[in-house]
């Protein structure tokens, strides 16, 4: 299955120049979602996950599905404040200023394998902040997993030295 | 499995005086996630949902592996600004002040019977606002499915007339 012809492209959001990718016409075809997450499956199971991880909101589309086939759980990244009990955190630089990540300080089992889920890989710093969330709770990421990589934003360098895997590739 | 257990009871979250039902206990331990979530794509069997819709970002937790599960689509209602393309909007009352939801405009099509998916029945509110989306769109809520019902909140209230399931409920 191809999947780049369910992406949509939507130019000039979410601002001028921009060439945003939507899934969401992948998400509202029960095959094609079916099959694009079955993809991630198969390499959640090669890398030996035995938890995934996802930040929010997209990151919970595609990553617990993933969870839910393979029987394993599923720990959320939120913004700061959305999660219930005790987190830790990280702060990640965006284009202008700077965001917060949070996990629950008991997501995730010293040693635990872990793959992290994202809709998208971009510039590479929401998973770059996944990882060390990931890391500083003791687990190891056993590799992160994308339905979309835009290769001209480089961001499999600030990955350098995890396994990376995404199901379609933009080069512009 | 009596699920309750697995939930995890945070006193005065989000603020002084609530008793929050954090259910991130249930979708980190892999079996117990399943289980809650197949008793949810029962339910969807039961009423021949075609499609899941659900709320950001707890919706997706439970909704999009109930889609993945009977390979149906999943269609996402965001905050304001959060879809990329052209969206239909409802607002709807907060305790203090009103917040806006939308859905993308070709999400849902004529006739289709849409299960509406959330973990929490609280007030009703966002679910209130959902189902105004789906049949704005000429989609048939054919129910409302949710992890855990806040009895006491009255929710079922505002949505008489459709069909609604918890699998848990809270009396206090």
């Amino acid at each position: 299955m191809d999947l780049k012809q369910y992406v949509t492209i939507v130019e000039n959001y979410p601002k001028e120049g921009i060439s945003f990718k939507d899934i969401t016409t992948i998400m509202d075809n029960g095959p094609v979602y079916k099959y694009a997450t079955d993809q991630i499956v198969e390499y959640a199971k090669k890398v030996g996950a035995e938890i995934i991880v996802g930040p929010e909101a997209r990151g919970f589309i595609i990553g617990c599905p993933v969870a839910y086939a393979l029987n394993i759980g599923f720990a959320p990244v939120r913004k700061e404040g959305k999660l219930p009990r005790e987190t830790i955190r990280v702060e990640y630089g965006l284009e202008y200023g700077k965001d917060v990540l949070t996990i629950h300080r008991d997501a995730i089992k010293q040693g635990q394998k872990v793959l992290i889920v994202d809709d998208l890989l971009a510039t590479g710093g929401t998973v770059e902040a996944t990882v060390k969330l990931v890391e500083e709770l003791g687990g190891e990421v056993a590799g992160c997993a994308f339905l979309i990589e835009l290769s001209y934003l480089d961001g499999r360098e600030r990955l350098k030295g995890y396994d990376v895997h995404a199901l379609m590739k933009y080069e512009d």
